[in-house]
């Protein structure tokens, strides 16, 4: 019988993507979006970067290492040094993206049926990992009044049963933008040592911190080798979105030997992004600190003009460039619609990613949006601007 | 309890990659080391698809389209026409690599304990890819006698049982470089039509066909569009092995829909990789005229000269780089390990790969080894010339 599996059955499309074609037609009616709903950074791919590809001289474009290319992979054990940790080779292996390391953590850790706990709302694509290792994600809820903070340890250990391998966490964080504290992260260290749990440490956005302090990593945690997974990717901290090139990071052996099996039946990540990935660890220290001077300020035009607007209301968030913002709306799902189908102002309107789909709990985040600062300072204020009269207008609106 | 999955643990280690420390230890002796283990072919890319990076101007490398940049689809779209296949655009998506399009085949159609059909010998790695997926590879073995065809109707119907999903079959073939006949692919269409089993065809090799007739794919079957996936990669095609850039195509709606699904949930495919993808689309037929012709000699040098060395046999393979010779000795493994440790003649050796790797069915082919025809001429020559007096020898030689 010619049937689909059950995993392509239930994969939820993405929740993001289902608003697309209403954008696309907004664009065919002539009306200007205002793109709040991505996570791809405009900004400019180091230079470093473009041109390690554009002299690369190579005549054939071969198979490269499983692991990843020696020199990048050295390159990469410098790169993590200069951030306070300290690796051997074999604590590494190049990824194609930061998807491949979130699907080889899981699938070398977990077996079907094991239970992962992960902080709601949380990147959509983790349901999706799950669902493809027949993982069952279990979400602790964390609220937007409270900026979305760390949980306490008692509510963890509510969570914590027989099955649960570990606790999955994106810091700083899609799609909320917070940054957990040292604080955070060591009680978080002290939760996984007592009870025996992997600690997958997605930090992709590491880069992307606005406080005055350093990113305190998993990998920083004292006495916690064996359990922290650190899970990585050039695609934000370069702008390289497009290279696909992540990386795998524990010193548990047992851990890696099985990534390195997992990487060879997939033979290798690609070359051309390795030659950009590496390229890029040249990329001076002035580029982030344009970059992250640039996000700033973006921030605070968007959580700032956000704020402004009655009955809207967002935390500060202290990193990456996202932001979930509550709205006076009956459903966002339908007011993102909305947006896009009805509303104009001034020929412009705006794309919001409706917060549910990062939500496992069913009746979560439906009144709340994903709103990202990708857009340059200009657009942003436009996009705020449109966001206020719709809100004048919209006819689902909540209160006034 | 920090412990690693169980398909973690029984996943192989490539039985290819197990000899590599021999080699490497053989090379610091001052050996010279003939491949002939590896598919990584020397034949130069296509200046097109160098060119095309090269000449990319964009500023940031963004993600692209999930289903692969729609310049590159229509590309393909072209190229599957100029070879009898008629697609529409919803009919493929690429995919990061022919192993992510084997992977995304798999998992949108099988479920976990499904069967899978499978000649063997066989591309190790879809042990790899049914282990991750659960599934159950059940092979048919063919045999070197008859030169790997494809078996009788009669044998696939004695391991079609109710949990029977598909057939994968590999054409040319790794690591035989067997070509299916057009007659052997239409049988293979009728039981798969009679029986309601998909077809998984791994094309990769479709350049490499060395019979006057053009290569018959499965596409080619009238009336069983709803039962083919193509799986398809441009490693081998344009020797392009490292930008990991494959394809998934099927006429079939409800597979690409949950192909779809997948691809979302890693955002997409290499962006330099399509970009040389698609550049090399121009490559002239020249190219293809003359990496055939080389490939030609090179066959020929290898299989001929395997064939006069006594007690070895070896079919003609009539596709692909690769061929399994059948040898005079005890144990394949132990052989390839011995040409590395202990043996040498003026200074050289080879390398092969011990065929029992590529078999499902404990004990087969452990007397044979696959050596793949991707060294130039003078390379080939000098390897059959160790291989020769190697034999003469092996202490493990089971006739003379």
């Amino acid at each position: 019988m010619l049937t689909i599996s059950r995993k392509a059955q239930i994969l939820p499309a993405s929740p993001i993507r289902k608003l697309v074609p209403y954008a696309d037609a907004a664009k065919k009616r002539g009306i200007k979006v205002y793109h709040l709903n991505i996570g791809q950074p405009d900004i400019e791919s180091p230079k470093e970067a473009l041109d390690a590809v554009k002299n690369f001289d190579g005549k054939v474009i071969e198979y490269s290492n499983s692991a990843g290319n020696l020199s990048y992979r050295e390159g990469l054990l410098k790169y993590y040094k200069g951030i306070g940790i300290d690796l051997d080779l074999a604590d590494l292996i190049v990824t194609s993206s930061g998807t491949e390391a979130v699907q080889f953590a899981l699938s070398v850790t977990c077996d079907p049926g094991d239970e992962v706990i992960v902080m709601e709302p949380f990147y959509t694509n983790y349901n999706a990992f799950a669902i493809q290792n027949d993982i069952k994600l279990v979400p602790i809820t964390t609220h937007i009044k409270e900026g979305f903070k760390l949980p306490e340890i008692e509510e963890f250990e509510k969570h914590i049963t027989p099955k649960t391998k570990g606790i999955l966490i994106c810091n700083p964080g899609n799609p909320t933008g917070t940054l957990y504290t040292k604080e955070a992260i060591e009680k978080l260290g002290e939760i996984a040592k007592k009870h025996g749990l992997y600690i997958y440490s997605d930090e992709v956005y590491r880069e992307f911190c606005y406080t005055d302090e350093p990113h305190y990593s998993c990998m920083h945690i004292k006495g916690l080798e064996d359990n922290v997974i650190l899970l990585d990717s050039v695609s934000k901290r370069y702008s390289l979105c497009g290279v696909r090139i992540g990386a795998i990071i524990s010193k548990n052996k047992e851990v890696m030997k099985g990534v390195l099996k997992y990487a060879q039946s997939r033979l290798c990540s690609p070359a051309y992004g390795q030659i950009a990935a590496e390229g890029a660890l040249a990329t001076p220290a002035e580029y982030f600190a344009a970059v992250k001077e640039e996000y700033i300020t973006r921030r605070n035009v968007l959580v700032e003009g956000l704020n402004k607007i009655e009955g809207v209301f967002s935390p500060m968030p202290m990193g990456a460039f996202y932001t979930i913002a509550e709205l006076p709306v009956d459903n966002a799902d339908k007011f993102a619609q909305w947006l896009l189908e009805e509303f104009s102002y001034e020929g412009q309107t705006v794309m919001v990613a409706p917060a549910a789909g990062f939500y496992a709990t069913p009746g979560m985040g439906t009144n709340q949006v994903r709103a990202a600062y990708v857009l340059c300072v200009e657009d942003l204020k436009n996009a705020v601007k449109c966001l206020e009269e719709a809100l004048k207008v919209y006819p689902g609106r909540t209160n006034k």
